[in-house]
């Protein structure tokens, strides 16, 4: 145990700096996603619940809710219209009669591993503006101080979720071969 | 001029990864600003544009909307409102004909200032989650790898303004003596 103090002065400034950060963060992902995504008639919280369900071979409404950071009642209402849509389906599992889980039909897992074929089809600002970085450091960001901050808030399970639903899509990814694909991007350094 | 080359694989994990994390961060900052300015009736948006207005000491329309990340018709319906409450005020510049500037008033300032009282009544997930790195760095951390990512997204300028305002804000505390206040906060650690 150990005591930790800080002014109020350095508390609000760097909260602030976060809130406006994020903001400008999250508003440029959401437009990516929202345009790479649109085709497909989905919004970011149904892909969202398509993305968990595939990646976690399937999924209760509370792991859904807890992992896209949405609303029990979101989660619950669009995987409803996901199902109409025939992309995903519900049941109850016989080890855990109180939760309910989703887990995609044949045609929504399709649906999913399609979409990447059409990744390059719209903007991804987010990545064009990480270019640097990466020709900097050889590698992508990993905002590792970002992800101690969310495994304080959202739990040490939270964290052992996100990465074990990237350890699936990679795995997915690698079959469909996608590695092969190199592209290139012009840098204009110190443009 | 470089030529930069990544796989599509990589491409797709990265910005799958960054909109995870930066979603979950920004639904953290979200729950934390609207409980803070709440009791005071604004908004995110609103409560943006007083501080924009405050921090920049009067603004565009056009530049309370970018640097805020808000389209231009919501930076000006929420200042209508912000203007109804007598918190703000619209002028036209001398020197610019074309735009139509936002300040706060003597009322709005007030408002601006008296929030930073009652920063503490509510809870502050995110200012709680970086503690640990806090202790560990000896400062807050400064996401200096998302901030080259904005920088690059939204331009040059768009961080003059962010640093500009966060001077004035420092300034704007320090008058208040807000730096006497010390606050202590006990962590356990390896919990």
């Amino acid at each position: 145990m150990t005591v930790e103090s800080y002014t109020l002065k350095e508390a609000m400034i760097y909260s602030q700096r976060i809130a406006q950060l994020s903001k400008a963060l999250w508003k440029a992902v959401e437009k990516d996603w929202q345009q790479w995504i649109k085709p497909f008639n989905l919004n970011i919280n149904e892909h969202h619940i398509l993305w968990i369900a595939y990646h976690l071979q399937g999924a209760s409404i509370s792991d859904v809710a807890r992992f896209g950071v949405m609303h029990v009642s979101t989660a619950f209402n669009f995987s409803k219209k996901l199902e109409e849509r025939g992309l995903l389906k519900f049941s109850k599992r016989d080890d855990d009669k109180r939760n309910t889980y989703v887990e995609l039909t044949p045609k929504g897992a399709e649906l999913v591993l399609r979409m990447y074929d059409h990744y390059l089809d719209t903007e991804h600002s987010i990545l064009e503006g990480s270019l640097a970085l990466k020709e900097l450091y050889g590698r992508f960001p990993e905002f590792l101080d970002v992800m101690a901050i969310i495994r304080n808030i959202y739990g040490e399970d939270f964290i052992e979720i996100f990465e074990r639903s990237f350890k699936n899509f990679k795995e997915s990814i690698e079959e469909k071969d996608k590695d092969q694909v190199v592209i290139k991007n012009e840098i204009l350094m110190n443009k």
